[in-house]
């Protein structure tokens, strides 16, 4: 069963802490060993696992996304957005993730984050757990 | 069961849409749930996952990696590909889609794109698709 | 199950491979087909598939993401470091492998590696095999 986060960005470029909502569907789902996919329906934004501890990281790799692929570089594409779709297609529209002992498996410093490259929008991450045999 | 796409890129560097073969695969294997997984067998190759209905997009992205990773920048690799190798790093060789009463999950403008980084040459992607339960 | 691939870098950035402790770990599962999850435990590393052939080539994606992400940029997060966590970001941290015949499914010149782009450090790759049905 597919399940879905629903998101709402505040702003063009945004990094979101989806961790605990992962969590909260992992623990509906109740299983113990197995892994979580993640899957993000849009072509403008993407997910990564990175630091969680200090928010100044989460600025840092957003700012340096805007620095790389600059929003009024020329492109061809009407809409004004070729940037996201740009850093869409680097950091990735997905992201497997293991469940051991009914916990994600993250490592000490990782969160999962929802990356906005086109908003202010609402978003959705389709979640699917699958348990071990 | 792992099936395989056949491809064969025009240009050096290029984005197929790979999305219709995907499908016919996920027919081929009849199932109502589960995932898809894909996987390049290539080294200057990748897939991504982006928007299909303006084919614009598909060129600014390809531009725009042209640009940032240059063909004639100096690389220590003598085969004058590393670029294409730096880009396949960059985006990635594997994807895992969703598969939801027998269609892919995919979002309203989302295609699944093989990225030729060293073409022009003949190109295989892996399928493997796994059913629930 | 989860097994643990046990590494430590020698310098700040660095690729290794880890074909033959996937493989080990493949060979100790003891299955014929199936998925081999790969899932890097930390916020400043990453893992790619690459060419094992030439080893030049990892000289070059190294070289050049050390030049695209400088060290020295400014950055808000204090600890010196955002130029490995934005390259984790871009390069992501797991991979999904295919296993056919209790092999890794891996192009000709395809090897895995463990990007290091915060070393020295001992750092760990989780892995999870699941065979099929």
């Amino acid at each position: 069963m597919i399940r879905y986060i629903e998101l709402r960005s505040r702003a063009r470029t945004e990094f979101i802490d989806i961790t605990d909502e992962i969590r909260e569907v992992l623990r509906l789902a109740n299983i113990r060993n197995g892994v979580c996919h993640l899957f993000v329906l849009h072509t403008t934004a993407g997910i990564i696992v990175n630091e969680g501890a200090d928010p100044a990281v989460q600025m840092d790799i957003n700012g340096f996304l805007n620095k790389l692929v600059p929003k009024d570089h020329y492109f061809t594409h009407a809409e004004g957005n070729s940037d996201a779709h740009i850093k869409s297609a680097l950091v990735g529209t997905n992201q497997t993730l293991l469940v051991e002992n009914g916990k994600l498996l993250l490592g000490t410093w990782q969160s999962v984050y929802f990356c906005e490259f086109d908003g202010p929008r609402p978003r959705r991450v389709a979640v699917k757990i699958l348990p071990d045999e």
